[in-house]
């Protein structure tokens, strides 16, 4: 049931905007009960962070707030979230399996200006673990505090930051690392997690009894640059859900207390969310990203590829089941599905999954999305 | 959304087959959203507690656990509820409207041997707070370290016990103080409450500005007899939830873990359970005690006896509205109600509220109360 | 052992400059056992809080991160504190005897834009809360959350800036209430506790038998104006020890980490500090605030004015006795007291108190500070 | 600072008796500063846990109960205490150097019946824990939840025992696994200790960079036996300070709250107590352990045997330097130190380490332990 939030704009925004005050922020995902499809018990709980890049002269790095409190009952963060504002922010609230409550255990994770979270879940964890941590140079494997495969993952992100492209994690360069060296080094991370689950479930196991697949919807950012997945290492599945938007300011409906939209006045992309469940009942506010892509956000200009490997699948009319992303808890309901919301209140529309391939390849300006959006209405 | 549970037993039970494994016990009642009616925005979260009473050589006293962790996300609570047997036990999960998330405002309420919890809300609470509080003797009115209206109700009730059944409160008499001397100052407790907010409100307000209606599921102990009520100040309406069960034995079916089941194998009353809730799914083990009645338990013999007082109707046949409970999250959800339970999920199976007045007025054994079932049944 | 500290400068300053960073801040005051005086056992443990103001387009009221853990334990104030400036803080490090270990306890305590701490307690509060918290208005009773009397005070504090001071507390006026009425009602606020004291210890109770001396070091600002309380309602006893400097630019010494000093490079007073106990152990930087007295600071002068009461004594060679101050933990150590410092760590010099009453009677700026200096040293 | 303590009676003591009423409790000294010597910010907080065994019929593995609150400040702990009787107990005060504040890295750490915890740090364990996790069988391996060298000794120590001495920790044998298994199995721990530090330091590192020595006090339980080590890897060196007292009762002197002692009627010996401190102010009391030396508890009887390897100097002559515990916070102040008790105020009496090796090592009953005390008087 874990959700997260980007957001990037060119003006700072005040974290409550997009974190406590929507009527159906990632903080209400996290109780509400007709959005909640993951009936399980919640073995590890809640716990939630936010990190946030400041002005510059209080430093590069960004500020964490984390919690192992469930984040509605976070008096704290009810108190900083309407005084504190910034350009660049991550938000994420956790009830998963790996790793037990603990501060820790909360997302992002953070090193020096590098932040990191993560919605899914490594497949074959148990067997990858150690592998996965033996491959690090020592720096990245002391940096290892809590118990998830999110960190480990991010722990991989950061070694091969440093061996295969080159640049020095503990750095600030002017401007970041760039975009396309964090989406290169997302890629193979994701790569090097396929590898190892390949290699290291004991030939003694059948396959079958083990979950290999990895849902593995991940977002990065220097402070400059942000990189997303949606993805799935599977060929038949769909990834944990992930939507976004983007426009010219986002506002609160004056009339109606919680009713955020994104505005559109112009060609302009002033402002990018990007969310596991879209943050509006607004139907037109959010395009869903495609299965196994990698969105790239410099300034506020969206880019969305394909991640063409072993589970890319060239086919666009193929349709990915749901099911196993469902089962996580990590989908959003398919509008008019089973579960009705009571009547009088408005159904979150979600676009369907486009999962058509080729068509989104494009550099995402404004303009485009409302083409885009305008083609799918 | 509170939910309270007592177990009292001719034998110790371990506090983990009534609170944690269950499968409906009350811990998973806060946070299973098929089973949550309480849509609004929980804003003072969770917590819980648990109260139980030790062998006699480590005191009269009862021990106490509390948190403002979610119940379920307590690692304590998990390793603690293994290891502790006790015969006479109350346990409170806490999502309510007076009073901030704080160890102070976790029931159960503790004064020497005595122990309070509460389910509901007392009315306008706002303006009969100042003049409760300050009708209280001076150790009453400082023993309140938190800011609930529950625990005001269990100093008030400690104010009358002493002042009006002339007892000693710290005392600790051999066999307690008596199941008559509780249940005397319970009812006089609850007419105060209702004396109070007659009294309180200001003359300027309209009366129908103010939710003046009471919601009070008491229960208090001694360690020897128990009373507990169900009860609303209203002449229409029904109070929250309760239900209890008695039996020989509260057992696991050895083939569905977290299935328990009342045994009744002779006519013997070794164990009773009241409930906010039913903890199983079996509809013959679960009487519904009707509002506006007070319990009382001795040894482990069930006394139920209605509350004669302006808000009682002597005409069995007057339905009343679940409406107000409901909005306050304290009612379970009718049989074949709205809210569909997901299929393949056995519906726990609530008798229908049954307030036909005086026939459950008798002393209720395990004989009559297998009558009574085989007559609702 | 309570301990608190304000900040106001013409220029923001990083959080954690004054609060984690200092090798002498509060927050070691709350560990360092070299420094601690109070051998009791702490009963109701540590906690802390911050509160800051923004820039104001984030709104003109307070921001408050409050936490039970103990100050130094904290890693989200670790996080917050390098990436938060402002220029007016207070902050507060908890272990006193009123109120149990629970956030609602925590200072400072906020109501929209005003913001208030305390150091030390009122006497015989267990005969004073009740005629306290009955003389207050619906709105400031109400707004009571917690068991401290500092909240209760104030409580008091609001209610009297309503009816005597005649403006609304829930107000925002431009440039605030105006530094007069605060020191009035603050002023007004310790008359009322004095007289509260007087009129509610019961006859039959002789008073050798209750403490009735109150401990008021109070802290409170709208944002705008500091009106800060050196107080004991006695006339022979010493309030809590306090402290302060005043400055250019409070610096850390590039050579010693953790070595802050108050620059005063000209007659500029750019930045005020206010604390329990001095920051740094410059003997020059500090000058100790005489016994009842109240301090306004407004833009960053500081005005210091004695409270001419029933417990001012108008000769100034009369020494005030440190015992109870001290007997409270309120109190610094006297510079070559009998608790020695370990040698090679260079001792706090603290000026002696200079109770010699009239002389400090004039507007502080930098140069009268500097004088004055000269002249005790 | 970290503080530890172990009992075994042949009847139940209750909790509280020795954690939290004793005047010098391990809970009192996490906050006395009289008794503090760790003058350095305790960078990772207090946290604390118990772990005790209870009747038979709730299980055979013990319960456990750890918070990352200080010890002194747990309502939980305050009302658990008196109420919790066990025959066997381990508790555990914690302030150390590696592992975060987390409920994860709270001792003791427990796995089915076998209850392990350590008081010191395994050397240059930035370089160890690689190789050491590296070692472990997978289902050792993914044991360790948090991030502590104890935690992962014990992992080690759980391998040893499978893979070495043969039996499942997972098993529940009557009577336990035996002390000499146990004893075993923590010899050979320890000896694993010693060569992954001397096999791991990079070859590029001089030697003089790194602290290799640990302070291994570690404590293990199976339930039945206890093995205790004091342990420091140096030849040098003296360990963590280590006491123990056996006898007929610990008794409270009824006429001076919180002054325990340890009553020795007979030549029976009911009740052992092992201790980081004395926990009393009685010198006749309290033996201390020798540096490099085991003891085993089976039943009451205590064997105390020295651990003879490479660091074992056969001349008894040789006097270790406290030293390097002394940096560490684990060495008792000698008595007549440099840092003076306040007057008045009895100073716990503490035997002069009896480095002087044979004359300890036969069988302890409690007519050795009064002829060795009558010795050394």
């Amino acid at each position: 049931m874990c959700r997260f939030l980007v957001y990037k704009g060119s003006k700072p925004i005040i974290l409550s905007k997009i974190v406590t005050e929507p009527s159906h922020s990632i903080l209400t995902q996290s109780y509400d009960s007709r959005l909640r499809l993951d009936v399980r018990r919640p073995h590890n709980g809640d716990g939630f962070g936010v990190g946030w890049y400041t002005e510059p002269e209080l430093g590069p790095d960004p500020c964490l707030f984390t919690s192992t409190l469930p984040a509605w009952n976070c008096a704290n963060l009810e108190r900083l979230a309407p005084k504190i504002h910034s350009r660049l922010i991550f938000a994420h609230v956790r009830a998963t399996t790996e790793g037990s409550l603990a501060e820790n255990n909360c997302h992002p994770f953070v090193h020096n200006t590098l932040m990191w979270m993560h919605n899914g879940n490594i497949g074959a964890f148990k067997y990858v673990k150690r592998p996965l941590t033996a491959s690090l140079d020592d720096k990245w494997y002391h940096s290892i505090k809590g118990g998830t495969d999110s960190e480990c993952a991010f722990a991989l992100f950061l070694h091969i930051l440093a061996n295969e492209e080159h640049v020095d994690p503990s750095s600030t360069p002017k401007g970041g690392f760039g975009a396309k060296t964090l989406r290169n080094a997302m890629k193979k991370t994701i790569a090097r997690i396929n590898e190892l689950i390949r290699t290291s479930i004991p030939p003694t196991m059948t396959l079958s009894a083990i979950e290999t697949r990895s849902l593995l919807n991940f977002a990065v950012t220097d402070g400059h640059s942000v990189v997303i997945t949606r993805y799935v290492s599977s060929k038949t599945d769909a990834a944990a859900s992930l939507y976004y938007s983007s426009g010219t300011d986002w506002v609160e409906d004056p009339k109606h207390k919680g009713q955020f939209q994104m505005e559109r006045r112009d060609k302009a992309s002033d402002v990018v969310l990007v969310a596991s469940e879209p943050l509006t009942f607004e139907r037109h506010n959010w395009l869903a990203v495609p299965t196994n892509t990698i969105i790239t956000i410099s300034e506020q200009t969206v880019d969305v590829r394909p991640i063409k490997d072993e589970f890319w699948d060239e086919d666009p009319s193929i349709e990915r089941s749901t099911g196993f992303a469902r089962d996580k808890g990590l989908m959003s309901k398919a509008p008019g599905g089973a579960m009705a919301v009571p009547s009088g209140m408005p159904t979150p529309a979600r676009t369907p999954e486009p999962e058509r391939g080729g068509d989104w390849l494009e550099r995402q300006t404004t303009e485009n999305f409302k083409k885009k959006l305008a083609t799918l209405a």
